[in-house]
């Protein structure tokens, strides 16, 4: 049982077992799954369990998205709870809900992601305000990821936007990250998206030790070599580097699991290679 | 069929036949509910199916919370399915998941909610940006309403910032939803709290005609004469004022259908009340 861990404690363990940064993501989308998959919830669980399979020794964590469950219809959630069943309980797993609601609302989310379904950590949206992310920030030693600076084109419309105080606010996000980190049980952590290797940089400066989740690698055209210089902790860790389809479908053939252990292994050796070099540097 | 119609057609229509303003909210709480009804799924759905029989012809919209229902475990969307197709086809139904996701996720929740799950509108959060909205935005005649001013205590923790323009950024928030209702197929609202009137009044003058959502009545203690006074549109409606916990938990016996019934019927002749104070004003 590794329930008495946080979720900092978890992570920075694994992180060492398996001298890795790489968080893959589980976003199952049936029409892109290898032939022999049909685009039934059994198969979805069925391709994400041989995915884990495949990739669990090179993994720091895993990050199942909400919305590609939810897309499975009716059954979609008891599929969500089959795949991280499925995960050594040494992983952490985070939940990519991008939750934001508040009050019994927000209570409701918070039982039914750390309690019922078990992740160690979730993401979640800031625009309401401490008090509606109160119910997630209060379960001791769990993750809330908050979103900061995400990896979209469009991400600057209201995250760059400047303050009267000269702050940008997804700065003024990070800093209230880094207050809620101090004053509540949970484990506060950003995302920030490995597109803005700047805002990346001013970011771990602020919050020298928090959990960054940090998408954008891969598919989305972020750069490894300077996200993982700007925003590796000081402690060499706390860095999740996330990467979803550029594993999940590596491959389309009999081979994809092979395949996508390929592509994991890859990118998480150039991820440690980044790191050493800055670590040596 | 009404699928042809707009959301704000169909809302516009039915807020007309209805005479009413009323929102249901729905927003099953397993221990709240009535005697006789266990936890299950399926008593969610029972129970659900019950209060939109008793109210059905009060309602301008129902909107059933995400939350309550992913609470309920893994089958829960298959409730949620189930409680949606039990409402009248000419009532429109908003599924409030002030959802946030980008680029192929957003394009799954978008599919979810509108072409699986089939409802008429969803709540979403703007601390992405525009081009993680579009996916919502390029749905033809659906209804996307965008979290402006939440109706938490904490709501202005980001919202109220001032930015360095002057504005803030909740009505930085609600000039895009103006430009966003005009350059997109969608038709785009705002959620803005009760516990919010002048707020709501500035948002109404800049947006004179896109349908407002408004919580915060009841429980939450928003006064429903400043309200309706300040965020009537100028044809005299386009808003639609939601109670959930005050109508679904009106009674705890057997009664509990007629109570839900008589306080559903009480809120909607109050609120029609100030609407005609206000024509006549």
């Amino acid at each position: 049982m590794t329930t008495s861990l946080s979720f900092q404690d978890k992570l920075d363990a694994r992180i060492g077992v398996a001298d890795s940064l790489l968080c893959v993501g589980l976003d199952p989308v049936t029409a892109k799954m290898p032939q022999g998959f049909a685009g039934s919830p059994e198969a979805v669980v069925s391709f994400c369990k041989e995915i884990v399979s495949a990739t669990r020794d090179l993994a720091a964590a895993y990050k199942p998205n909400l919305a590609f469950f939810m897309a499975l219809g009716t059954r979609g959630l008891e599929a969500l709870h089959s795949v991280r069943e499925a995960i050594p309980s040494d992983i952490p797993v985070i939940l990519d809900g991008k939750l934001n609601d508040m009050g019994e609302t927000a209570k409701a989310y918070s039982s039914a992601v750390f309690d019922t379904l078990g992740f160690d950590a979730l993401t979640v949206a800031p625009y309401l305000g401490e008090d509606a992310l109160a119910p997630y920030l209060e379960k001791r030693g769990r993750g809330v990821i908050v979103l900061c600076k995400t990896s979209n084109p469009g991400s600057g419309d209201l995250q760059d936007l400047e303050l009267a105080s000269g702050e940008l606010l997804h700065l003024y996000v990070a800093d209230c990250c880094r207050e809620w980190d101090r004053r509540y049980p949970a484990n506060v952590g950003m995302v920030v998206g490995a597109t803005y290797p700047a805002q990346l940089a001013e970011i771990r400066r602020r919050c020298p030790d928090q959990v960054i989740l940090l998408p954008g690698l891969g598919a989305q055209g972020g750069d490894a070599a300077s996200s993982v210089r700007a925003g590796i902790s000081s402690s060499g860790g706390r860095l999740l580097c996330s990467a979803s389809r550029s594993i999940m479908y590596a491959g389309d053939t009999a081979d994809f699991a092979e395949a996508a252990r390929a592509a994991a292994g890859r990118l998480r050796d150039e991820i440690n290679a980044h790191r050493r070099a800055r670590r040596s540097a």
